[in-house]
């Protein structure tokens, strides 16, 4: 990011417009703030009483209905050894064993490191760190409306979130580039976002292979950089996105991405996507519950394969039309939702991620 | 609203799908909850310390600086006679003045009676009353795009928020209806939302006399049921959006509409307009500090005219582009002057009103 200041200049020549505009470039780019520090107080919609009662039913639902996790016979074999009552795919955890499993070992807070050193993010406390949206199939531009996006839309999302000042974080799936093939995609991904961009960045989680590469890739990206010299442990340089297949059931594609970042010590954001009406009650309180129960046996899992490997309680909420059955955005109770579930994260002790402003315009403004 | 039942049917038939269809009309609009009792918590911004600092500046911004009266001898009247310091029309307010004179008499909460009593709403407390927007003059169609309002338009929003069960209240200049002359356009405004309505509405404030003839046609409307046979004295039947002439001003035209509507008993929604960097200080806690003298300065007036006259402490503030000098809308700023606004309307013990929750889609879903 630095001028290399030539000490042989090929002529010499006197300041031009030029100079200037790169002098003033140069110095907009130091204005860069690598994350919010909150100075203003939470917005607390439930009382102790409330958040208590939350937890209690969280727990109800994992000790008597349980959790599934499918597919995958090592989740299964460590619920087992951490004493937990598994039947068949059907996990269920005593009364607390997933808090306490959380708060031996995950951290408060943690810092993501980037290429670039001054966009090294502190994730949890009083911090906030914003990053683009995730996901999107579509892209729409003015020439040819909504169509499905490709790497180079990819690329030119890594490349406008690397100048917003405002995001700072490159994010993940920024959108699907559909016109690489599934099992390659990935490699163009993560390549985007380490060639285009020095913000931190996410990792792919469509197969344990494919986190297994995005860690891969990110170690010869940092190189010596990437082991900590104090504690001889891989430093926190990839977050991902593991989300639930709701309800109360994990999958073996996330789990063994989970398994492989928490291994390398890489964060992961535990977060069950919920479309409340189909995939969990319709109220408030039942989304809430059943998300805080999904992400505790989530995060506690990731704690059981690599105690300390950074967690984050993730939670995507939106609410079905049940006229309908579509999704709907920029209601109230999401919003709800999100304000519960971020304050249940802050009394377990860890950061918290979710969407959130969601607004409903005719267009929505994404 | 309700079906009248005709002993005497012109034919006897059996029931049709078009008597289904008026039997579920009905039983919706019996549906309909005339306003919000909210049960969530307030979002505190300010604490008690940093909500003084906003009072103690407000009293020093109408003691030191003052505000300025235009053009309108009675309230300079008023203003002298209760003790404050009247230089030409610049009138100066001891510390707590405004303050001491509102909280002695205005309510902390009123009624506002409607035509069909269903649909009176109590502003104040923990009420949440909505209602369309106001002022616009311009209306969006598919068929014409943006042009300017006419008065069909403005019928049609009139019935558009009579059918919305989310709408308690039938708002004012719903749209401005540029199709008619200034000097009789109230006439019409304020017939429709008598006509096309009967949710509670808002009256004229472009001239003291047209806020009179609002005054007039309410109290013909409304008939005997104008009069609350307890006290003598006129119900609350209106309430009316005063805006300051900020920095600092009250300007002839609102002051004779404020005292219209306060000598009638009629509610005043007393609020700076404010595009910060423009009308007041640039910072959120510059804006705040002036919106509250502006507005306590004003519902005072109110209660010198009328002791008891319904206010309410509004706030309009948005920022300005200081690139551009445009308005903005959607930033944080003006959100926080929000919350700080109607923090400090509950300290003094008034109702508050804002327009809020804007956002910035590519098009403004207002």
């Amino acid at each position: 990011m630095e001028q290399q200041p030539s000490s042989q200049p090929a002529r010499s020549r006197r300041p031009s417009g030029r100079d200037a505009k790169i002098a003033a470039r140069t110095a907009r780019s130091h204005a860069f703030v690598p994350y919010i520090t909150r100075q203003i107080p939470y917005y607390e919609v439930l009382g102790t009483e409330g958040l208590e009662l939350l937890e209690h039913n969280a727990d109800t639902i994992l000790e008597e209905i349980g959790i599934d996790f499918r597919d995958d016979a090592e989740s299964l074999q460590l619920w087992k050894a951490a004493g937990a009552d598994v039947r068949g795919e059907r996990v269920r955890f005593p009364r607390g064993m997933c808090r306490t499993i959380v708060q031996r070992s995950a951290p408060r807070e943690f810092t993501q490191y980037a290429r670039n050193p001054a966009h090294n993010v502190v994730i949890g406390g009083n911090r906030t760190v914003f990053a683009p949206a995730y996901g999107s199939p579509f892209v729409r531009s003015l020439d040819e409306g909504r169509r499905y996006a490709r790497i180079e839309d990819f690329r030119n999302f890594v490349k406008l979130t690397y100048m917003a000042t405002s995001l700072h974080h490159s994010g993940g799936t920024i959108c699907e580039p559909v016109d690489l093939p599934v099992n390659k995609r990935h490699f163009d991904m993560v390549y985007s976002h380490i060639k285009y961009s020095d913000k931190p960045y996410m990792g792919s989680v469509t197969h344990p292979e494919r986190a297994r590469d995005t860690i891969e890739m990110t170690r010869i990206l940092f190189g010596d950089a990437f082991t900590d010299p104090l504690t001889g442990k891989p430093r926190t340089c990839i977050i991902s996105l593991i989300n639930a297949n709701s309800p109360l059931t994990w999958d073996a594609t996330m789990l063994g991405a989970l398994k492989a970042y928490a291994r390398a010590n890489q964060a992961t954001i535990v977060t069950p996507f919920i479309l409340a009406g189909a995939m969990s009650p319709v109220t408030v309180a039942g989304t809430a519950a059943q998300t805080l129960a999904e992400s505790l046996a989530g995060m506690a899992l990731a704690q059981l394969v690599n105690p300390g490997a950074p967690v984050v309680l993730g939670s995507f909420a939106s609410s079905l039309s049940m006229q309908s059955g579509a999704p709907t955005f920029g209601t109230p109770e999401p919003a709800l939702v999100l304000y519960v579930m971020a304050a249940l994260a802050r009394r377990l002790g860890v950061p918290f991620r979710s969407g959130g402003s969601l607004c409903s315009p005719r267009v929505s403004a994404g």
